[in-house]
């Protein structure tokens, strides 16, 4: 008698979102960069005993509900808290996010290119072009002119305050806890000394996950806590930012500018008052978007290990 | 009898330019900075022999004539082409540039800026903004997806390619000669690899100083070597680069854009095809000037050196 048992040098995973058909999107990556690795959709499921882990970014509520032997649940990006809010989520279960070096390099650039952005007044100076005016303004050009503060200090947090140490600007970093490791040339701030951080932040990256104490963080208490002039980069999550707040503070002048990533609502709809504010930038959620080929083979590597561990 | 012997502890120069008051501009910051030295205007000068430096830019064809006893000329920026070409340059008095380690940082955060500005496609992203439309194009945003030629290794480029490094793209670096001191993760052309060099930057970067080798390099054959659909991030000197080639060669397609930050003639002129071309960044020479107070300072101690030896 034949039975369909698992050949058990082969992994099967299944691909699930509530946005994204993730078995299409990635189906061709795992053939070509993981090819022992199946990857099906839930329906194509016939043993759910047998699914080894979850593929996911936005999970349905039961999403998890029908696999009992997950070895873990991955992410397809960064953040993990469309995961981490899923009523289905197994306790015992490894939840790993994508921490690609070249994910958070693509970071850091976008991230030093938005510092440029506001420390140089790009926007000005493309106005000029516009205009056919040659308006030469040299004041304050070097670095040490804008201190940054780096909100998260995370693998993205860590590539950022790298990269801007690199170009010369004083950086501090922001995290709950203190670092492990510190980074060279970095200042760090901890729980309690937010308000200090805030006080000395010229430009503000945030790279925070989102959670429910980061939700609705940056409102316009928040923003008060900066130094007048001051510019948010905002590269974590929409729920983060009271935008009407934000709005607020740089129609008031305590903030020069802002550059805004991610939003509340993604598309940000064709009515948000964002798309013709002429101090921010608004860019489609581009800061850094992982290779999917980086993705299927960094999944398969902690996949064997959780396999065999 | 009193004779009016020049104090010996004091050190006198002469600010002169036939574009700027150099002696107006920097008088104040003598002021402060270095106040054992005294800054003259050529007309203040009662005894030419008792001038140690001059301080300038562009100096008329006569400038250096009367001053007999001269032991170094300053440039108060990073290229001494002017100073190189006046015909009444002593032989034998050193030319010193400004090398500062914040306007090579200014250099390389202005690099960084316009290597993301095209490898993102940032010019596309602003125009999407304009017209409200959420536009998501996440391909080849690894920095592996843009090898980066930095053309003139020497001060102002060995900061660019670290910063590049940092960011995690590939950078490779022409100089004529090898380099004493290579720096990590960068790829070296020497004399006689320029073709190879070319041929492999998607992003080419120009610090190059203008001299009779490099005053129209950049032209038609010189950017057909490059890759199809590389950009110029232009950020050396105006007499390098032949304009009407550069304009041809991106409506052409060879290149996808260009960035350029100086001229031939600065200011632009209104009428030049440059400002209103759509794939042309035009800055009005800000990628790096230095403060003059580092100049002054770094001006004192290479100049008490020059007198003490």
């Amino acid at each position: 008698m034949t039975e369909t048992r698992k050949d058990p040098r082969r992994l099967t995973g299944v691909g699930t979102c509530s946005k994204l058909d993730i078995p299409a999107l990635f189906g061709p990556v795992f053939a070509e960069v993981a090819p022992d690795i199946d990857l099906l959709a839930p329906d194509q499921v016939t043993d759910p005993g047998a699914v080894d882990f979850v593929l996911t970014f936005l999970p349905d509520e039961e999403a998890f509900r029908p696999y009992p032997n997950l070895r873990g649940i991955f992410s397809i990006g960064a953040g993990t808290d469309g995961i981490d809010a899923c009523p289905s989520l197994p306790a015992d279960v490894p939840v790993l996010r994508v921490e690609e070096p070249d994910q958070a390099l693509q970071m850091a650039g976008f991230a030093a290119f938005n510092v440029l952005w506001h420390h140089r007044n790009m926007a000005n100076v493309i106005a000029c072009q516009a205009e056919g005016r040659w308006r030469r303004r040299v004041a304050e050009l070097s670095p040490r002119a804008r201190r940054i503060g780096v909100l998260g200090m995370g693998h993205m947090g860590k590539a950022i305050a790298k990269a801007l140490v690199a170009l010369g600007y004083p950086v501090a970093g922001y995290a709950r806890r203190a670092p492990q490791d510190p980074l060279p040339g970095v200042t760090y701030f901890q729980a309690g000394g937010l308000e200090d951080f805030l006080a000395r932040s010229d430009i503000l990256i945030n790279v925070l996950p989102l959670t429910p104490e980061t939700t609705g963080l940056i409102d316009a208490e928040f923003l008060a806590k900066l130094p007048e002039g001051a510019a948010l980069v905002h590269l974590g999550r929409g729920g983060q930012v009271d935008e009407a707040a934000l709005v607020a503070a740089i129609d008031s002048g305590q903030l020069s500018g802002a550059s805004m990533d991610v939003f509340v609502e993604e598309p940000l709809p064709r009515e948000d008052p964002f798309w013709a504010h002429p101090k921010i930038l608004v860019t489609p959620h581009i800061a850094s978007v992982p290779e999917f080929a980086d993705v299927v083979r960094s999944l398969r590597e902690r996949l064997l290990r959780l396999t065999v561990g």
